[in-house]
């Protein structure tokens, strides 16, 4: 594909992240963008601007919104009921070490919709079990991944990497889109916008 | 008019209130809704929260692409090009305090509407003299109101009174939108579904 290139900055454990998740390729086909998933942690940002945890945990009555909206937007996009995973955030680290390190294999758009999907419909943990067990799905050897994300240190740098640059890109928040012109949209809302963007400006 | 309510919850200083006044009266009226035009203050609601300002401000990066984010806005509803008021935010109390006093009269989302517009696609001031010629632009004794929104106990406590109401119903943040039933819509990226909540649930 040589369309217009969108990178699609997401965390795990955000929540209009999986929103994004699920709609971007969709959009993007229609619009013959091609979509770059990059994963990123947002707690070294959020810890870079004062906050501990996510803000929505931190200011309580905008978190109580934010769980409603999610049960109101996933009802508008047709996605299946809405469940809040319990801690929140969850800990992407491991399933992000995994997609950022492999970022560009084909499987990995599919790893990253199913550990989104699971936390989100089905209130699942992002645990060992689920990173191995979608991988395994996808016809990996989930355990072996698993297992590079824990200890190898490449797979590690990788994340630190791409998370560093993020910081320098000033993202703030996830999901971000940010075209090749260097145009930078934050939040699901603006992913419509974002790629209409890549596409006129390409 | 006998249709659902909505009541639209706004700041004078508030960039994507501003959208919404601008936007929400066609929308409104396209789907038989009628809105409620409230104005609050958000400065202390944000104090509660621990901000001492805009968190646009605090937060620079997430500032920086407010106004970004905004100039596309404002190109994508077809509105004039965006200003970036200074300083900001700007102080709406007096103006605040008269749209609040004279909610339902009809003058009264005119002359919000100009003040949004005079600060956001002018770079204008809330002045007590844009205060003025915009009430003398609608018919209205601007010399009079003004002096009331400064002297009259009455006047004031309203505001104080709909601010009050505002953190009671556990808004954080404008625009929010509220139903008869009770949902709370935050942004204006919301204003849509705000707007068919309404007309669906009424």
């Amino acid at each position: 594909m040589s369309g217009p290139k969108l990178t699609f900055w997401f965390d795990f454990a955000s929540t209009y992240s999986y929103l994004s998740a699920m709609r971007i390729e969709q959009l993007a086909s229609e619009n013959d963008v091609e979509i770059i998933w990059q994963p990123f942690l947002l707690g070294p940002i959020f810890k870079a601007q004062g906050y501990e945890t996510s803000p929505f945990n931190l200011f309580e009555i905008k978190g109580k919104n934010m769980w409603r909206d999610l049960e109101r937007q996933a009802e508008y996009y047709g996605l299946p009921a809405f469940t809040k995973p319990d801690p929140f955030p969850q800990n992407g680290l491991r399933a992000a070490r995994i997609a950022a390190y492999y970022g560009r294999e084909s499987w990995v758009p599919e790893f990253i919709k199913s550990i989104f999907f699971a936390q989100f419909t089905k209130a699942a943990l992002i645990s060992d079990e689920l990173i191995v067990s979608s991988l395994n799905d996808l016809g990996q050897d989930g355990d072996a991944l698993l297992h590079q994300a824990k200890s190898d240190q490449t797979v590690k740098d990788k994340l630190r990497q791409v998370t560093e640059e993020a910081r320098e890109m000033d993202l703030f928040g996830a999901p971000s889109f940010v075209t090749e012109d260097g145009e930078l949209f934050w939040g699901n809302d603006r992913l419509e916008q974002a790629i209409d963007w890549a596409k006129r400006n390409s």
